[in-house]
């Protein structure tokens, strides 16, 4: 018996998704959240996005994104300086460039009537800065509003945001599919993870269709909710104890390029997969929830105090410990609550393309 | 002058080996000493063997081997748990696997009905134990008896059996050859050795026909061996002391698929080399001899008080050196004492095929 | 507007350069500083040296160098030892090479009747030691002169020779260009660096043919030398500070096959660029000056004491930095002081061939 071949026939209804192979670095015509506010002042921060090397750097409150290789001779701008204002010169031959639009504006080693000034660019990016998030459109098209590509709740005036932003091993759609992934959480999280040890998790959740469509949202539906199983031949599964109590309801939901939602009730844990290059990711959480000024502090000091250590650390790494030993092989015999998995490539299949 | 192409002309008389090149991950069909029996416990143990991950584990006293990748996502079985008697569960979805078949029995996470149960299976290996070994049956077929591959006085009573496994450089079929070779241990291991510091050795030992074959083994007999020699222009060698002793007689044998026997007369020493990946092998080595009771326990100790030492680490490290160096580059011009070295070649010529 | 393709072509007047991509490896028919005569003793110095491994050793005062890997199983022949004058021993089998010729003298351990004798060689370079530095001929035909390759105050009995050896990142041709390049001093080490805080700094020195040739050196004429500019639209450049004085008359030259020369006018300071491999490169620098004993003794000691770390540490490294962070992509587009790095380009496409 080739079981690996006897696996695909019996879920041979999943079909394929003939680019999803194509997108190792991502989906460029969307608004990406690159790092917190913060963390951007006037000495250059580099960051690689979607394969691509680039500068963030704040003058006069405004924040600039520049490629970050110059055009000259290769090296990063990030090692240059600033010799005069809304300008950026290399550190090798002082070619200065425009923040705004990336043109040469003098090459001081070549004086005054240099004639690559006015002729060589490098690439700039569109930036937006909301609820203390710098977003970087990724595009080569002009851009779509910001607003289209966060979720509402980011801009509302009684939210509060807290979250995390690491570099992970893996590639972003084994990523993000763990994410959506409905069958994992019942298995790999219920055992050593304090998160989890007080609650009764169910021990299958399926979603016959992967989800439905609300706007930009999929929303993952659960069609069955098994409790505890009589396994033929093997047993009963989960074993509860006595101090596992019942979960709230927890609806997850995704959308383009890379946005997970877990929606517990009382606040939402949005999960942001973005392609650094084809081996690694920048992994970026927030917990978001409303309130007026006093919850606004307690929220943020029970992040700080154990739902940061608990849940986006300790338990977000059992997931990337799978994402990071989940080799580039397809396609793997998938089962049913993979339908979940199967709609989000639908979806990618149906990415923006290039903006007009 | 083109010295290559010349010393090879001189020594065109050593033919060519067809298939050699073509194992550089060895030889399927064989039983392997993968472990020590007392490292395998409930935990699992995850190793390499002829490019391929394994883990074995051992339930109510029997030993298991399953391949290490899940077909579900191909993160590694070793990194999961026991749910149930006799099986084995992904860390990842709960996949629950058989550990005698490797067919799966369970998906939890998809419920008590899940299609993929009887339909997806992991590969297994047969299991041998003898003599506080784990051996592995690396073929596709089924296996030949155990002890067709294993050397008979390994299973006698009387036997004691101390050793060393490490995981070395270089490409096996190299270890194996620096193993077989006659030349190399009259010149490497005469200089910086304790090991041979008190012996006369001889300064060179020459096999026309590199060995006689003996059953399964091949015994390299010597045809010339050289005492002192006058070299033409340069002078007498080797030189000794007074303190240089009159060795014993050493007789080498070797067989497929890369067990090297050194008899010393009152002990022999047995090399194994078993691929881990092209770059990398396995290296069990054992000191085997017989006797009563005590005397079993004077060999164990004079094992640990100083042969360890001595000879399986500081001068079998000698030889790793080289093992390490040797590029991955052929032919090299061979020289007289090479007739051993294209003796072995021509042996794993005659590798056993598959088993029906 | 593509800014790379404009630029280019606002400056397509440089043309190209068929031959420069080829040599990666360096240029072979040259005498090379391969170290300081000092260290090379009896125990074997292995270098590496336009891709190729060499093993130096001295013997009754004569430095030889021979190919670092035996003809036999490809181990570094620098491991091997002495069994008698005037030749070299492998330490795997004692294949046992002539200094001189590198033919196999003897293969110890196949007896004096070896048929290896005298029919297989390894590769030897022709060596001269001048001015206590170690040169090795690279080509495959017969050397010319050491005296040709090497800058003719070298041999002068009033000389002292000062410098330092590295191994740095970056392929040699980089690290050549960067020498060669009028721009990068004006800017790279205008910055950070102490060795010219206190000079008044050109803004920028233009060579329109990027240099005039004389004998085997080009020496780079400045034909546009600028103080300050009025950059359109940004202000004045550079700033200087009263503590800034006018710096004595520098004359940079450059010769194949990669040695640059940096007269300040009391002393020169020379650059050797060597492949080590395609991303590796020595860099050999020196300090020269002429004078009689007690100038040399205070020479040297102002060496040790500050322009070792100010100027060939601290400053140079800048220049590393570059170097190891300059892609291989080629061509870029050139700006005018690229003249320069043009002209050495062209140099480089004339290389001494096999001599005969």
């Amino acid at each position: 018996m080739d079981g690996q071949e006897r696996g695909r026939v019996g879920l041979s209804n999943f079909g394929s998704w003939p680019h999803y192979a194509g997108i190792a670095l991502g989906l460029p015509n969307y608004w990406y959240p690159a790092t917190w506010s913060k963390r951007v002042g006037r000495r250059p921060l580099r960051i690689e996005l979607l394969g691509e090397a680039i500068m963030l750097r704040r003058e006069a409150g405004k924040v600039y994104a520049l490629g970050d290789i110059c055009p000259h001779r290769g090296v990063p701008l990030s090692m240059g300086r600033q010799e005069f204002p809304g300008t950026w010169s290399c550190v090798y031959h002082g070619w200065t460039f425009d923040l705004e639009t990336g043109i040469v504006r003098a090459a001081l080693t070549d004086g005054p009537q240099s004639a690559v000034c006015g002729r060589v660019r490098v690439r700039t990016y569109p930036i937006a800065e909301r609820a203390g998030i710098v977003f970087l459109w990724m595009g080569k098209g002009p851009p779509v509003p910001v607003e289209d590509d966060m979720p509402d709740e980011f801009l509302r005036p009684d939210s509060v945001i807290v979250g995390r932003l690491t570099i992970r091993q893996g590639n972003w759609r084994y990523a993000a599919e763990n994410s959506v992934d409905e069958g994992h959480a019942a298995f790999l999280h219920r055992y050593h993870s304090l998160w989890t040890k007080f609650t009764r998790m169910a021990g299958w959740i399926v979603s016959l269709q992967g989800g439905d469509r609300r706007g930009d949202w999929v929303v993952r539906t659960a069609d069955e909710i098994g409790g505890v199983g009589e396994f033929p031949g093997l047993g009963r599964w989960p074993k509860f104890r006595f101090w596992n109590r019942a979960p709230g309801r927890v609806t997850v939901s995704y959308r383009l390029p890379g946005n997970i939602r877990v929606a517990y009730g009382r606040y939402n844990h949005y999960n942001w997969y973005m392609p650094l290059d084809r081996e690694r990711h920048h992994y970026f959480q927030f917990l978001v929830a409303q309130g007026n000024w006093l919850q606004r502090q307690v929220f943020r000091l029970r992040y700080w105090l154990y739902r940061r250590w608990l849940f986006h650390v300790r338990l977000n790494n059992q997931d990337s410990r799978m994402v990071r030993l989940m080799p580039e092989t397809e396609p793997a015999p998938l089962y049913r609550p993979d339908a979940s998995i199967a709609a989000w490539r639908r979806l990618c299949e149906e990415a923006r393309g290039e903006t007009v």
